[in-house]
């Protein structure tokens, strides 16, 4: 079994739930219409699938090593990389004026969640190096825009992100890494720095580190930290490769999944480079804003985590159901003359079922906050690009938190359709269960998510976004209610469940905001005690939405010009969501409202001894 | 961090939740009172503490490897195994007759419950000796009983399950295997079995080998299944060991999990060996029954399996409050001076939480369903044996299923507390992680579970066990009720919401049993795609169930001998899942009842395809 790109679930969720069509229409993109976006659909498919799939478990067994501070790559991780920078994948979404090809970030989303489906720990390169880019070409100096962005949108460098140190996580007002200023306007760094991903590796020929440390006279706290740019070669004038910076690799960590992916221990000022002590950095911005600066590079990470989470939860389901209708085992349960092929038996397809209602959902989730994000940026009417900024920034946490979250529980079940097989490495399913166990960790774990969605995201507007998203969905619910009236036979009660389910949902949504609206000022322990619950029944709502849109469009596969096999799978699938997952969300609500007495309980309890 | 075994929680469970103090005053055992289940308790904690726990890392990073047929454990293991048997661990529940101690189950589930904290990887080969005894015994011949219970009692031999082969794993009826009658009443095996669990090693000096096998007139199907004992080493008349057997191991599985635990991929019959061609196995009960006494060892270890997801929950949660208690990060959401260690962080208390009340909650019903377990076997009136042998019965399916499925949660969880050094296979967190992820597969999926427990406990009966539980239950409910009334206001809150929750729960639970009972006849998949559901809430009821009968204990702490402090920290266990884990009885509940919509939709959508 080998991983096939969704290219029709990606289409669908792009003409019709999306909003990419209102995208298209504006004359920035007046090149990038539906037939190029399918053409590019259809290489990105043809690449992941037959030069990146492939090294998935080949990186997983012959996980890179550190020698004297060298990094080996697999060999087959450095031809499928020529073949990514060759292919010009590292520019699809960036300027054309710095190399890239400017396309949307929403296509750019579905070319990225093809890569983290093929590879999850080879893709991790390309993501930090897009985070680079875009924190550079919105805070760098000309001079750091002019040496750095046109290798790293080529693909011919890459980048990092300096920010965890062993007393930092979670907490980065505790980092100690410290910046010297120089003469010569330069910087010299000294810290150890970990969990740098591909901190040090072989794939290309310079890697481009951005660092959070702290200069000798800032203030404590966030509010005291730099960002600064620090190459592993110097550049010099003509942009050819110079001195060996003080930057050099201690160790990799052992890790439980992404084992190809380098995690690197890095030392800042170590001596052992061409240039000194201290490794040599220049300042992004202005002193003290570092943490502004990399809140940029660390939204575009976060809501690249959480197309991760919806690729590995695809691939996941992919190979969960070519062994279910491979592997016979049993008769049915209604009888049947022979044993049958798992997939006929029911609880195997509520495994199915499941595994691919939340991947679906969550894609459709992403897709919009994509689009919503281009929107932001492109749009000519400023009131337009407000509004889908807001939108955008309510939606990162959640499509970071809520995807990875349903990658978790994906790719446990994916190992358990397998049964006994899945818990043998050959398999592969288990790979994708070690892999995902980071998702909801790095780049912000998902209650670092919860706090941003419940504080910035929900407090600081008054729930205006949120109330928003509510009075859109109760107006699909609407839809949803009248179509089931005229509906066929066999859709009536699909569409009855849907009305029904996303109804009883949305309400306890809208009770959850109300609950975070009022309790903030006087419980907040309470508020917080319930963010990931607030988070994932947001998550859960809005796929619920989402795929009742969806399930309206199939009403009329015709009509709409969608496959009619696609739409049945579709409205299955919408129906099947809203019958088994949306009633979490009123078990989640439920939960969060209790949060006083649950909070007042447990401070009696001897938890914190 | 080290394992500490949870005596107080045993203690509490025994005394005031299991009905131990009903069991210990049956005349059977008059010698085995509350002192000495605390001493034994005592001893078995020193044991897996100091012994086994420190093994259970090494196992991870050393797994056996299997050369020419021979599997070598690790030095550790080898020395932990001997005190294992010295200190007469594996007779504890087994007949004194035979050289153990015939001590209650219920007392074995928690000394095994420690072991499986310990150790998971190790402590399967205990409890399948455990299971090859009780199948003998109960079963056996006199010369197999004569033959092999008093070593494998005393833990001088071990023992197997010879079940899966690759084409047979939860369909029992495809085994091929074949036994060939010989003239002097033994028979030759020929065939190959796989995910033999301690199928071979160098832990003791004999193998005991409970064969699945088909002689050669036997009828098709799991009806011509027939039991064979077969030796690693053939017995002599006086004990003593006599030729090699002709059954062998050709690899070791490469696991996810339990790397220590060697699954061996068995031949029988590949000439290796000093007996000739086929190897040598003798015939337990009759013919073509084999299937009935699999069934005694596998409900054995069914449940033990469900107490490993218990044991590894514990380990888990105790590994998750150590770290959450060390590591300082972040200030606290309601402002301090400084940072806070994060288990004052809201989310990390909810995380810890979830994973102590889904351990306690299951092991309450574990130890409840032991005592049953006893109480079926040594009480003097038949009319009481019958009663519990139908709620052990009832229970052995949620025990395996819920616990199993709990410690997925649970462990996941774990990891998710450490944050990135969760993903860093030195943490540990992880291991819980990987080696949980077998245990709702093997002994039976939780799906095969699920199936027991809606046909041959729910649906035989008429509902009967499911009912009586639900009168249980509500009874408790009116007593909670009670209570909340006359309540310090510091516990009144709590005990309120224990009684709507557990309300709104056990209606979820009834309505789910009735729709089991009605639809089961024309509508069986729609019944059996929320079998898993039903097993789940079944579980969650339960478990609430028992922790709202642990706060009512320790309402009155004084009164009960109970610990104060213990008693604080239960009592916000009960309160905590009343909370956050009882709502979502009502989510599977409704997604259950949705069976017959949902199981009409798959079936025309192109998951069979």
């Amino acid at each position: 079994m080998t991983f096939r790109a969704p290219l029709e679930d990606f289409q669908f969720v792009f003409k019709h739930l999306s909003g990419l069509p209102q995208l298209l229409a504006l004359p920035v993109f007046a090149e990038a219409q539906f037939d190029l976006i399918d053409a590019v659909l259809e290489e990105n498919a043809k690449f992941t699938e037959e030069v990146v799939a492939p090294t998935n478990r080949i990186g997983d067994c012959q996980p890179p090593v550190c020698q004297n501070g060298i990094v080996t790559m697999p060999v087959s991780f450095k031809q499928a990389f020529e073949h990514f920078t060759q292919g010009g994948w590292q520019g699809l979404r960036h300027p054309q004026q710095w190399g890239g090809q400017g396309l949307p970030r929403a296509l750019a989303t579905a070319t990225t969640e093809n890569l983290y489906a093929a590879n999850v720990a080879f893709s991790l390169c390309p993501m930090l190096t897009d985070g680079v880019i875009e924190a550079l070409l919105l805070s760098g100096t000309d001079a750091q825009k002019q040496t750095y962005i046109e290798p790293l949108v080529a693909g011919k460098w890459t980048g990092t992100m300096n920010l965890t140190e062993s007393q930092a996580g979670s907490d980065l007002s505790m980092v100690t890494t410290r910046a010297q200023p120089q003469s010569d306007g330069t910087y010299r760094l000294f810290g150890q720095k970990i969990y740098i991903t591909y901190g040090e590796h072989d794939l290309a020929e310079n890697i481009i580190h951005l660092v959070l440390a702290r200069t000798a006279d800032a203030p404590p706290g966030v509010k005291g930290l730099s960002l600064f740019v620090v190459p592993k070669y110097l550049v010099n004038a003509d942009g050819s490769l110079g001195q060996r910076n003080d930057v050099w690799c201690a160790s990799l960590e052992h890790k439980l999944g992404i084992h190809s992916s380098p995690t690197a221990v890095l030392l800042f000022g170590d001596q052992k480079g061409e240039v000194g002590a201290g490794a040599i950095g220049t300042l992004v911005g202005q002193e003290n804003r570092g943490l502004e600066y990399m809140f940029i590079m660390m939204n575009a990470a976060r809501f690249a985590v959480g197309v991760q989470g919806i690729g590995v939860s695809e691939a996941a389901t992919q190979k969960a159901l070519a062994y279910a209708r491979d592997r016979v085992q049993s008769r049915a349960i209604e009888g049947s003359a022979a044993p049958v092929a798992i997939v006929q038996h029911p609880d195997v397809q509520r495994m199915l079922s499941t595994m691919r209602a939340l991947t679906q959902a969550a894609r459709a989730i992403a897709c919009a906050a994509a689009v919503a994000d281009d929107l932001s940026v492109e749009h000519p009417d400023a009131q337009v690009r407000q509004t889908n900024k807001a939108l955008y920034d309510y939606l990162v946490p959640v499509v970071k938190g809520f995807s990875t979250e349903c990658s978790l529980e994906v790719s446990s079940l994916g190992v358990q359709v397998h049964g006994g097989m899945g818990f043998i490495e050959e398999t592969g399913a288990a790979q994708f269960y070690r892999d995902a166990r980071i998702l909801t960790i790095y780049e912000g774990t998902t209650a670092i998510q919860s706090n941003d969605l419940v504080g910035r995201k929900t407090l600081r507007d008054g729930g205006a976004v949120a109330l928003s998203l509510i009075a859109e969905i109760r107006h699909v619910i609407e839809q949803v209610g009248r179509t089931a009236a005229g509906a066929a036979p066999t859709q009536r009660a699909g569409f009855k469940l849907i009305a029904e389910q996303l109804s009883v949902a949305v309400d306890a949504y809208a009770r959850a905001v109300q609950y975070v609206l009022d309790q903030a000022k006087d419980n907040i322990r309470a508020v917080y005690a319930g963010s990931v619950p607030y988070l994932m029944l947001t998550g859960y709502v809005l796929g619920g939405w989402h795929l009742a849109r969806a399930a309206l469009v199939c009403a009329d596969a015709q009509g709409n010009a969608v496959d009619e096999g696609f739409a049945r799978d579709k409205f299955a699938t919408a129906v099947f969501y809203a019958g088994t997952i949306l009633p979490r969300v009123q078990a989640l609500s439920s939960a969060m409202l209790q949060g006083a007495t649950l909070d007042d309980v447990l401070s009696r309890s001897a938890l914190q001894q």
